[in-house]
Order: C-alpha cells, then structure tokens, then sequence
C-alpha cells in the first residue's frame, strides 16, 4: 500500500475539503490518499506574503509524517517546495508542475488559466523555474479572488472559458491547464465547452506522486536538497526579547 | 481494464522482448501492456536515415490497434511522434519526455547519459523540444552502438557510470536520465554505484500514459495535431513507373 | 558545369512544375537545375502525418543521383533534411534556411506567411532549428490549403497581402518570408503591393545551394552527419508475415 | 536625512556586525542605516528550509520600521524579497541585485563566487530571476559554511581567489561578484590579488538602494506587488488544536 | 570631491542644457557634475548613422578630460559605450543600463517608451546587450524626432501617458523607463497619471556613476575592455589623396 | 554585370590586397568585384576604439560609390553595418553573417576560431546579434594580432588548427567558421588537416551578396534601416571653437 500526503498550504477548510475530494477520486488502486492543510496559517495563497507566512506550517506538515511515501503540494504557486524537498528523501511534487507536464504531452503548447491578476508574474515564474516557458502559449488571469472557486464556481467556470477561447485563439494554445489547486472538477466542464483538453492540476499531482514512488524514485540528496545542516547553535529564539 | 500498446520503433527482437520486460514489470494494476514493433524496418534506430525509414511502419502499428487506451513510443529519439499524435486521439507519450518530467521533479538540474556518441545534437533537440533545455545539465555519449545495451550490458553499465560521475561532478547535475530504450534495468545498478537517481525511461514512459489515460486526457486536436486530410488525389503511387 | 538536384518532397505535378520554373529561373549561369519528386507519396505535405510518409521516397531521390553537387529540399517544411544529409557529402539546403538567411541580411526582423493555419507551430519548430527564433518577428497563417498555391493564387496573393500587413504593423517585421515551396512568382507582386522585401524560398533555395558548392562546402561528416551504420542484420524485413 | 534599514535574514550577532560596518562605511553622506536581524530564526541561511523558516521574522522587521525610507535585505541568497516588496511601498533592494548591476556596468561578463557548494542553483536561479542570465559567466562554490567569513576569513579569501582565477581564466569572466553578504571588507583584498574588479554586495545595495531613495523611485503597487489582502478570515489560528 | 563628466553625444545645446539641469539636480552631496556635448557632429541622434558619426567626438570628450571620475553617456541608445569604456579605467554609466536597473528593482516587469519609431529593434538590441531582455515588458515608441522634448513637450507627455497605459494592461509592464534622454522632467508628471513609478534615465545615470565611484569600481581591464594598441603604423591618413 | 564593393574597414594595404584576392577568386561569373579601404583610420580593427574610428570613413566608402548593387563588409567584427545599411537600399553583407550561414547548412554546430584574445565577447555579441546563438558551439581565441595573418600565417595555422580540435573534441562543433578576414585561403589549408568544413568569411561574403542582388532583394526601408533624416540644422560644426 502506497500512502501520499497532500498538502493544501492554505488553511480554508472548504478548499481542502475539495481537493480532499479530486485528491481521493484520483487515487490510484492501492494508493491511500491523506489530505492536510496546516493547522495556522493564511486562509488563502494570495500573495507572496501570504506564501512565506503558510510554508513554516507547511514543512512541519510534512515532517509530522516522514513516513508517508511522496507528498503533493496543492498550490499552482507551489510554495516552499523546494524547502520540503529537503526536508524529505520521499517525492515531492507540486500540481503546477505535474499538470504542465500533461499538458506537454498532449499539446504543442498550452496556456495557464486562473484566478487572480496580481498572480501573472508568479505563474510566469514558476513556468521559467520548471523549465517549460518554450512551451507555454501564454497566461491568462481573471481578478477574482481563490476562494471564488469554492463560493462561486459558476462565475470562474464562465471567466475561465473566455480567458481560454483568447488563449486558443488568439495565442495558439492547444491546450488549458488549471492554474489552481481549488478548481477542481472544472475540468470536465470546461474541456467540454471547449472542445480541447483541460488539465486538473491535483489529478495530475496525485497521479503523477504516485509514478514517482511506484518507480522507487527519491529526491536526489546530491547538492541542492541535502537536508540541511544542524547547525550547532543553528537557531536563535529571543535576541532582542 | 486500461490497455497501453508500447512500440519498440526498431526491429530488434530482443529489444522488443527487453522493453516488454520492463514496460509489464511497471504496468500498474488494471493495466494491460502490449509490447510490439514494426514488421519491418531497421534493427535499432542510430541515425536520422534510420527514423525516417523507420517511421511508416511504426504509424503502421498505431494505426493497425485503434482501440488501445494510449500509445508509448519507446525509443528515446522519438521518431515520429507529431505524426502518431495527428493519427489517433489516444493520448501518446514519448519515452524520452516521461523521463525528462521525472528527473526534473527530484532533482534542479540533471543529465541524459547515452550510447551513441552521433546522437549528441539530436538528443540536445529533443530536449529542446520538450521545452527542457533550461534544466538539462548536459548531455553525454558513450561511443557504443545501441544493441550493445542487449550484447554487453557490462560495458554500458561501467560506461554509464563514468558518464554521469563526470555529469555530476562537472556539469552539475543530480539526476541521471538513461536515454535509450536498451538500457531497461540498468537503472538500480547505476543508481546503487552513484548514490542519486537515475530514470529508466521505458518504466516512466508506461506510468506517464497510464497517468494520461486514467486522466482521460487525450490529443488535442485543435491546430497542430488534426487527423491528416484526406486529400482528393492525395497519395500518388507510380508517378515514373 | 554544376549540377543542382531540387527535389520537392510532395507528388503533384503541377507544383513540382512551377518549383522546376523557378528553380531554372534562379540558376546561375554553369548551374544546371533537375527538379524531380517522389515517384510515390503524398500529393501535399500539410501534416507530420505526410512529412514522414514522404520521406523514404525522398531518400530514394538523393540515393538515385549521387553525382549531384547539391540538393535543395523544396517544401518550407524541410521534411528529412537531417536524414538527406546523412546519406550524402554534398551539401543539402533546405528553403527554409536559405530563405531565412537572405531576410535575415535584409532587415532586422521578419515574419514568416504561409497557407496551413495548422502548421505555425511547425513553422515555429523550423524556424527554433534554424537557430533564428530571436530574428523571426511572427508566424502568420492563412487557412488555405498547400494546393491552393496552383489552383487559385489570386487568394493566397490577397490573403498573403493581409497576413504581411499584419506582421509589419503589429509585429515589427520589416521584410516577408514566403513560407511554401508553392508560393513561387508571388514574391515580386507581394513585394511591389507591401514596399518591403519579400523572399521567394525555391530562389533562395538554388542560389544559396550553388554558394555552397562553389566554395567546395560539403557537409560535415564529424559526428551527427556519419553515414548511417551498415549494420549486420540491420534491416527485418517481415518479422511478422 | 535618508533612513535606510538593513535587514541581515539570520540571526548570527557577528554576521550583523558585520554587515553593519560594511553599511556604514558605504552610507552616502545625508544617510543613516541602522543594520538588524530577526530577533529569531536560523543563525545562518543555508538552504531553502533555512530561508523559510527565517522569512516570517524578516517581514516583521521590515513592519516594525514603517517609516524607514528604504530596506536592503542583506543575504545574496534574496530570502522573501518579493513579500517584503508587498509589504512596503518604500524601494527593497537585494544585495545580490545590486551587486549584479554594478558588476554589468564594469564588465561584459561576471562570474558570481561564493561558499556554499549547495547553493549553485540557487544563485542560477537568483541571477536567472533578475533577468541577468546572459551576462554571467559562470557561478562558482567552494564547500565552506557562511560562518566560515567569520571564523576563517583566509581559508575564505584563498579559496575565492582560486575561483576567480578559474572564472577568469576558464569562464571569461572580467569581473567577480561576492555571492554571500558575509565577504564584507574581503572585495578589496581579492581585487588587489586578481587585478580585476570585485564587487562588494552589501555596499552595493546600501548604496543602491539611496539612489532608489533618492529619486523617489517606489514599488510599484500596480499588479503583482499590491499591498496583501485583508481577507475576512484571513487567518487560521489553531484549526486542529 | 567627486567629478562626474556627463556627456549628450549629440550637439544640441538646448538638449544638453537640458540633461544638465537634470544632472545638476541628482548630483549627489559631494558629486560635481559637468555637462559637455561634441564640437561637432548630428544635432540629434536619431539613426545608426548619427550615432557613428557621433562616436568618434564623443571619444574625444572623454580623452580630453581623464581626470573626471566617472563617465555618463547621456544617449538611451548608448553610442559608442563599448569604445568609451576602453579609452578610460573609470567607470563609464549608460543612461540605458542605469534607467534599467533602477526599473528593475521596483517591478517585477517594466517597459521602455520612446520617441522615434524607428529605433524599436535598436532599443530591443540594447536591453539585450544588457542582459535584461526578460525582465522588459515592451518596448512601445511614438512617432515624434527626438528634438519634439525640446520643442512640444506637452505632445511628448501626451503620447507617453498613451503609450504607456498600453505597455501596462496590455503588456503587464508594472513601471515605465523613459528612453529617451531629452525627456527629464517628465518622469513625475508622468508617475502622477499614471500611478506607477518612471525612471528617469539621465537622474539614474548620474546617481548610479556616482555608486561605482564611490565604490572604487572601475572599468575592468581583462580582456575587452584593455586600452586599444598603440600600433606600430596604427594609423593611416591619407592612403588616397 | 552585376558590381558589388567590398569594403575592408581598415587601411592596411596587404590586408586590402588579400581579401581582394579571395574575393576576385569567389565572384561569380558576370560579377566585377572592387576591393577598397577607407582613405584614412585605424590599420587594423582589435578593439571597439579602433571600430567606432573607422566607420565614418566607411560609411564615406558606401557613399562615394552608390551605384554598386551590393556591399561587402570584410571584417568579422561587421562595423558599422547598420548605418551601413541605412545609407543604402542596395543590399549589405556582412562576412560574418554569410560565413555562419554557411556553416549552418553544412553542420549542426559550429565554431568561430579568431585571432584576438579581447574579441572573444566581441565576436558572442555578433553571433547573437545574427541570432545564430544556439547553432554556435563555442568561439575560440588565440592571442595573437589581426595583422599576423599577413605575417606570419604559419603560426596562424598551427594556432587556429589547435582551437579548432578543441572545438571539435570539447564543445561538439563539427564545422568551422574562421573569425577574421584576413585569414582568407587558410580554409582549405585547415579543413585538410581537420577533416571538416572550413568556411573563408570574405568567399561567403561576395557570393552571399550576390545572392542577394541576383534575387533584387534590397535593404528594408520599412523602419529601422530607413533613411537618416535630413534634419534641419543637423550637423554643428564648431559649437566651442
């Protein structure tokens, strides 16, 4: 048996419900699925600020369960993933990345709908950071907020729509990947709509943990995630207290 | 019951019956693999001339089992796979892209080690292709031809090794990526004598379709891949005979 | 007295007629021109689908007359230019490359028009080859198809015209590269009608073809270009019959 | 007066002291710099979990000092920079960028030298996200701690100027940027040896940041660093307590 | 005391009237600024051509002052930088690289608007030379000459804030950098109807030499940047008449 | 008759000569070629000095004789070649570009070997400025000066066939393009040694712009290569005498 952790670093009850959700229904057979969110932290992954303040809860999620045997990060920012990476020698991967490699497979080049404007520089990065920006037709945001995904879907599935006939027609993409952890289940009514495509970064994070782990592949500990040093007085609490 | 048809793109017997092997010792529960290759054709794909003659028959084979679930071309040269894509909707997956997405989840940058040394730019293009160039550390060759992999495993395991020493030590890499498809099981044992992981792209290749499929996500067919017109006129047989 | 073999890659007539026009018009004085196609293949190369079906014949082509000093692969699509150059010394130029290379000296940046809506991304693979993506201001596309370059030029003139409008104004191009071995004699008329240059790629083809053989350039045989292997047993002819 | 607030990410006494001589002595006439560091956090930043891990206490600094007219995160490592840009509208300058600019102005290329062998791709990808790629030469790490410019600064200042050397002599780098804001004083040292100009990164950034100061140049508020939302339940105290 | 020799490669008084007022009012406490243009040469640069004609004057003016401490060229389009800065060991700042740097730590994507049409790939050359190609958003020109700074400023306003509204809903740009050198004065009306921040070039170049001085940075003798040979027969007046 | 000049941006006489050797030898039938040099500057082009010196009299070769149909410019370093460009519709080539498009044809990669030491960023910025940056393997320099073609080309030879296997070996170039137009008839010499392609920049240059001519493709006026302005008081004479 085969056991991952995800992760929603948000701390919304209703998104993790609903990630818990796709998360379970894309289970492989003989892979248990565990979803968390920390137990403090911002409601929501808004912002840069809102990411630094969520990933300490983050990286205590996962070394509260060394044993699990791959972790999915559930947000398109994928924050502090590469801190949890060195944290653990199990896999570890973000649904950004695993639902651009999808998308790669099936399209010459596909776009990044979501939800918030301010977040186009963001998803433009972690493109670049995972190497696919030659592939990336383009980004499309709508201004609302994340949390609009669990409060009124109906809006972001009609905005997504428009956003994704611009990137089809307008920038040539094939393809539409789902730039958030909470748009999960849009996939299938948006694809439908649109006749192409359209990629649930959480199925393709839960699905994609598990080939990692079934092919006994670990994060490498070669240089850049050794875990880190236990500095002798590595940690000062009170300086100025 | 998932079905996933893997074709060997040469005509070697005992690479098919090698990446048969692997290709069934990774198929996940509920998945049926059927391992084939051409008819007829050349007996390991080493240069261009090779691909080209090579491919009609392999869109042959896709063509012959419409029904499959999903397609894997196990060669890491991808030989035709933008035609495989335009001749089904089944989602298609290049081995060489499922290992490429699998080292680039654990580790920042890493290499593709490989038998021929001619292959070196054609490889850098399929990366390239993939999008991945920005997280290839480098490329390197042995100067073997690609049936020593079924002749003399011995020689490639201690080439490979040297290769990816060098790879990590100079070009900064912290994962290893075997690049041909007659390199199947050789990744525990250069994994074990290096101490970072190394990516058996046959075994990647079957997950990632398998992922694809269970994800039912298919070929776009929007632009790039449509199925081939079928032109009046549109195949002339003996113009000069 | 130079010899020049041009082979367009398609089976119709007609085009390989109207290539064979200007093909003779651009030869240099000592340069003869043969323009011949496949005896068997695809009537247009509008798909990968196509392109590899078109290949083998083409090879067929190149191994037929040894003693020419030089190809020119006449479809924008430069089917199999690696594998030709494989299999001869002498030196093989795509119209593609010749034709990027003259707008290249001509202007700062240039776009590429061409008939099939479904192959900008293909045009974009060619033009990444190349080496130029960083020179090339755009791809623009019609929807016509390859034939309609015979069949009814007054479109694809008129269509071009809107196409290079588009690409000056919006994308900064500052010259035009017709992207179809088909578009022959339409240069000068979209020139006269645009104020900019515009490059006939069958022209660029043959002149830049007979630079390269009079300067005694042949291709390199170092690494990616050897011949192909004649391999013991290297070909199966009916493993399943 | 000017008031610029220098933000040293760890919390090692004799690293802000540090820092903090090198701040005064490169503070325009006209500025004060007041040099602080978290009052908890890891003593030195030296993978990804130590910067998340320190970044939270890095945003209170920079809270608690509103009215400070301009921040310089002293770690080349840039821990949390885009939050603290959120967080502020006054101009944040990093060390590493300040020390890249100046680098660019006296050099076509530059190569970045540093102490920790772990830190290669993550100061690839700082170079890389300041959008300054293309003018690095090359990044090169010895295996030292941080606390190593404290406690060692001659098995430091040998082992640079080895770097160097090699940078200069095998990368072609004209110029040497110090990739860790604990070189403090060593610059001129290693510039006398080398015969090339090495760049101070905490003077730098001290003095870049006046200038930014001084034009009353501010963050821009526009798009991706708006002040965080207040979110109604915006934040999750003890959801499993 | 610190002397600073800016100088407007072009010989426009009023233009260089113009970056002295400018210059003077951002030379910092202890800085003495000096603003010359060429004896003669074009009134204006506006092409490649003037800039060549330009160069050798400018040189000139740098030769016959090698006691100043620092170099500003006052041109966006840099003429003659590279040359300059082999002709002195002092730091030698281009308004371009300065306006970008600045622009580049207070947004995470800014771009550049100008006057003349026709150095769009001019400046596209430059932000590349720097490095900086992707960071910059767009690059959005009018169609004014140069001289309209002197002449109708209000045009110049006008066209700008239009451009630049472009430049940030339609090209994600998050700051403006003005570039031009004969536009300052307008970075504050434009930054107030706007709402984001604008660089003024000619105050970023003065204040970010004053830096490099400062720091005792200068220009790195390596390898590009050594003087030019004193060659034997170095120089040849009259080989015709 | 179609009459290109070749224009050698310095004045020494023997490398005047030698370039116009190749270039008599490499014109076409029906093309008279005139070999000129500027009446006064620089006697050989090592630095961005000695360029920005020599252009004007370049510039005034190009104007003397606006009759020619095409202009060659015999230098790697390409000086001056957009203003070139802008003082002329006839079509300008520049030997550096028609030496890598020939390589390009010919190999996969290739290599530029060159005299000079300082060129090195020199002869990158050239390459990427064509555009050609990702088919160029490496640039390898000797130390040694331009005019030592002249006078000792033995030691040429011996120099750039050493740099030459390196780039063979060590960087995967399997062609290689000589970086200077003085080392014209050095090609064959070198590509017996070596066994691959050598391509003579100056043989490329004359029978690549007759290519052009013969094509009647001329300089786009569209935008950036448009005429200088004939400005109104465009030239000050004596502002300070």
């Amino acid at each position: 048996m085969i056991r991952i952790k995800v992760i929603n670093p948000n701390t919304s009850p209703d998104m993790t419900a609903s990630i818990d959700r796709i998360a379970k229904a894309h289970a492989p057979i003989g892979v248990e699925v565990v979803t968390t969110c920390p137990s403090a932290g911002p409601v929501s992954i808004e912002s840069y600020y809102d990411e630094y303040l969520a990933v300490p809860n983050v990286l205590a999620e996962v070394q509260r369960d060394p044993h699990f045997d791959g972790f999915v990060l559930a947000c398109w920012g994928d924050p502090g993933v590469d801190a949890v990476r060195e944290t653990t020698i199990k896999p570890v991967v973000s649904i950004a990345e695993a639902s651009m490699y999808a998308a790669n497979a099936i399209a010459p080049r596909w776009s990044v709908v979501t939800t918030l404007a301010r977040s186009h520089h963001m998803v433009e990065a972690i493109v670049q950071k995972t190497g696919l920006t030659a592939r990336c037709a383009s980004i499309r945001c709508l201004d609302l907020p994340v949390l609009a995904c669990e409060t009124d879907p109906e809006a972001i599935v009609t905005g997504l729509e428009m956003l994704s006939r611009q990137a089809l027609q307008e920038d040539k993409a094939e393809a539409i990947v789902l730039g958030c952890a909470g748009m999960g289940g849009l996939d299938r009514r948006l694809s439908d709509r649109l006749g192409v495509p359209v990629v649930d970064p959480v199925a393709a994070g839960v699905r994609f943990a598990t080939v990692l782990v079934e092919m006994k592949l670990q994060t490498s500990k070669w240089l850049t995630y050794r875990y880190p040093e236990m500095k002798a007085g590595g940690w000062n609490e009170s300086l100025k207290s």
